[in-house]
C-alpha cells in the first residue's frame, strides 16, 4: 500500500486539473471595485483544507473519460459554494477559529462575511452557467436549496430533544452530503456518463458525505479531536444534538432524560456535565453504535462505485471512503 | 389623467399575473422540514411594498406579447432575490425596522436572516432553472454578482471621502439598478423579443433603478421622508456617503472638508452637525443638483422605451419613470 493517503494520491493524480481549479478560483474571486472580496476569500481559500469537494468533481469527470475543460469550472463552483457556506456558518455559529486560524467574521466583521459569501455564491452561479448545461444547473440549484434548508433546520432542531435520527440525517445531508453528492454527480453529467453511472456517482457522494459528517460528530466526543482543530465536547457545550447524543437520548431513563433536558434543551450546564454525558454515551454504547453507522455509510459509498467501470481513480475514490472512517476505526 | 398612480394602474392591468406570482411565492417559500423559513419569509413578503420588481418583469414580458407562463416564475425569482437581499441587508445594517415593522433579525435573530436569505436565493435559482433559458440564467447570475459586489463596495466606500460619483453609481447599480434592469431584461428574453427591444428594456430598468435610488437618497435629507418610514438624516448619522454629500464634499473648502472628515470619515458627530451638513448642501446647491440627476435618469428611462412598440403597458412604464421622480419634483 502506498504511504500516501487516498486524498493525497488523488491530489497527485489530479495535480494539473487542481492547478487549473486554483487558477480559476484566484481569477474569479478578484474584484476590481471591492478589494475586501479577494482579501476575505483568500484568507479562507489559502487556509487550505484538503480541497476534497473540487477533487471529487474532477475525479468523477475524469473517471468517466471527460476530456473537456468544464470540470474545472464545476470544481471551482463547488469550492466557491463550500467557501460561501463556511463564511455564513461562522457568522451563524459566532465562530472565532476555523482551520486553526481566526475566522473572517472575527478578522473583518459579520457584514463582510455575509456579503462576501453572497458574492461567492453569485460567482459560483456564473461559473456553472458558463458550462451551458441545464442539468448541471438543476443539480446545483437543488443542492443549494437542500444546503440552505438543512442549515435552517439545524438552527431549530439542534437543541430540541425531539430531534431523531431521521432529522439528523436531513441536517447532515444539508450540512455536508448534498454538496458531496452534487460534486460527484455533476462530474458524471458534464462527462455525459450513462444514467446508471451518474446515479452511482451521486450515491457515492451522498454516502461519503454522510459518513464524513458522522465521523466528524463522533470525533467531537473522541480522541483524535485535536487534529481537527476542534475541542472535545464543543457540540455538547454548544447544545448541538448529534448522533451519539440522539442515540443516548433515545435510550435514556427518566433521570437521564432530565439530564439531557437540562443540559441540551435548557442549556443549563455545570462542571462535570460533559463527563456525565460521556458516561451516559458509554453506558448505552452509543459512540460504538455511531461508529457502526459511519462504517455502514462508508461501505455503501464503496458499493455504489461498483457500478462504475474500474480505473485507478475509481479505486482511489473507494479507498477514500475507507480512509474517512479510518479516523475512528 | 387617472387618479391611480402608474404602479397602481400596472397592478390593476397585471392583476391576474400578480395573483399567480403571489401563489408561486407562497408555494415556493414553504418548507416541510424547517417551518422557520416560511415564518421569516412571510413576515417580509406580507409586509408588502409595491412588488415593483416582479411587476416590471410581468410588464416587460407582456408588452413583448408573451403568452406563456414562465414570466410568473421569473417575477417570483426577482422578488425572492429582492427579499433575500433585504434579509441580508438588515443584518449588515443592523436595522430594527423595515416598512414600519420590526425586521426579521430583530424578531428572530441574525442567524435566521442569513440562512433564510440563502434559502430564498437557492429557491430563486431553482425557479429560473425551470424556465430552461440559459440566457435568463446568465442575466440573473450577472445581476447577482453585481448586487453582491455593490454591497461589499458600499461597505468599504460608504464612509470614505474619496468616494466619487462614479463609485456612487456602481454602488447604486449594485443596490438597486442591477435587479431592476435584470427584471425588465429577462421579461424581454423570455418573450423572445428582438435584441433591440431587449436592450431597450435593460436600459429602461437600469435608468429607472438609478433614478429610484437617487430619489431615495435625496429624500433622506428631504421633506417627504416620513412617508418612507425613514427619518431625515439617517444616512448622515450612519455615515453613508450619498450623492448630495458627495457633491458637497467635491465643492468643499478646507474648513468644510474638515467637517466632513470629522463627521463622516471619523464618525465624530455632535449636536447641530446634521443641521450644519444640510446648510453646506444648501450653500452648494447639491440637493438641487442631485434632483437634476434623478430627473436626467428618469428621462433616460422614458427615452429608452421609445424603441419599444407602443402599448398601454409601455406607456405606463414611461409614466412610472416620471412618477418615481415626482416624489422630489
Amino acid at each position: 500500500m502506498s504511504p500516501l493517503k487516498p486524498h493525497e494520491q488523488l491530489a497527485a493524480l489530479l495535480a494539473d486539473d487542481m492547478a487549473a481549479v486554483n487558477a480559476q478560483i484566484t481569477q474569479r474571486m478578484a474584484s476590481k471595485h471591492a478589494p475586501r472580496i479577494p482579501e476575505v476569500t483568500a484568507h479562507l481559500v489559502d487556509a487550505g483544507g484538503k480541497r476534497l469537494r473540487p477533487m471529487l468533481t474532477l475525479a468523477a469527470a475524469r473517471l468517466c473519460g471527460y476530456d473537456g475543460h468544464y470540470h474545472v469550472h464545476l470544481a471551482a463552483t463547488v469550492e466557491f459554494i463550500h467557501t460561501a457556506t463556511l463564511l455564513h456558518d461562522d457568522v451563524v455559529d459566532e465562530s472565532e477559529r476555523r482551520r486553526g486560524r481566526p475566522t473572517a467574521n472575527l478578522l473583518w466583521d459579520n457584514k463582510s462575511s455575509v456579503l462576501v459569501g453572497d458574492y461567492l455564491f453569485s460567482r459560483s452561479f456564473q461559473l456553472m452557467v458558463e458550462t451551458g448545461s441545464l442539468r448541471v444547473l438543476d443539480i446545483l440549484a437543488n443542492a443549494s436549496a437542500t444546503i440552505a434548508e438543512g442549515e435552517v433546520l439545524q438552527l431549530t432542531a439542534a437543541s430540541n430533544l425531539a430531534t431523531d435520527e431521521a432529522v439528523y440525517l436531513q441536517v447532515v445531508r444539508g450540512k455536508t452530503a448534498a454538496l458531496f453528492s452534487a460534486a460527484t454527480e455533476v462530474g458524471g453529467v458534464i462527462a455525459d456518463a450513462s444514467d446508471e453511472v451518474t446515479q452511482a456517482l451521486f450515491d457515492y457522494g451522498d454516502a461519503l458525505g454522510i459518513s464524513f459528517q458522522i465521523v466528524d460528530d463522533l470525533l467531537d466526543y473522541g480522541g483524535a479531536a485535536m487534529s481537527l482543530g476542534k475541542n472535545t465536547g464543543d457540540d455538547f457545550r454548544e447544545r448541538k444534538l448529534t448522533l451519539p447524543v440522539i442515540k443516548a437520548v433515545a435510550l435514556a431513563d427518566a433521570e437521564e432524560r432530565a439530564f439531557w433536558v437540562r443540559t441540551i434543551e435548557k442549556g443549563d450546564q455545570r462542571d462535570g456535565d460533559l463527563e456525565h454525558a460521556m458516561a451516559l454515551m458509554t453506558k448505552h454504547d452509543t459512540l460504538e453504535a455511531t461508529r457502526q453507522d459511519a462504517l455502514h455509510w462508508a461501505a455503501k459509498a464503496r458499493t455504489a462505485l461498483g457500478k462504475v467501470p474500474e480505473s485507478d481513480l475509481r479505486n482511489l475514490l473507494m479507498d477514500l471512503s475507507d480512509y474517512v472512517v479510518s479516523r475512528v476505526v
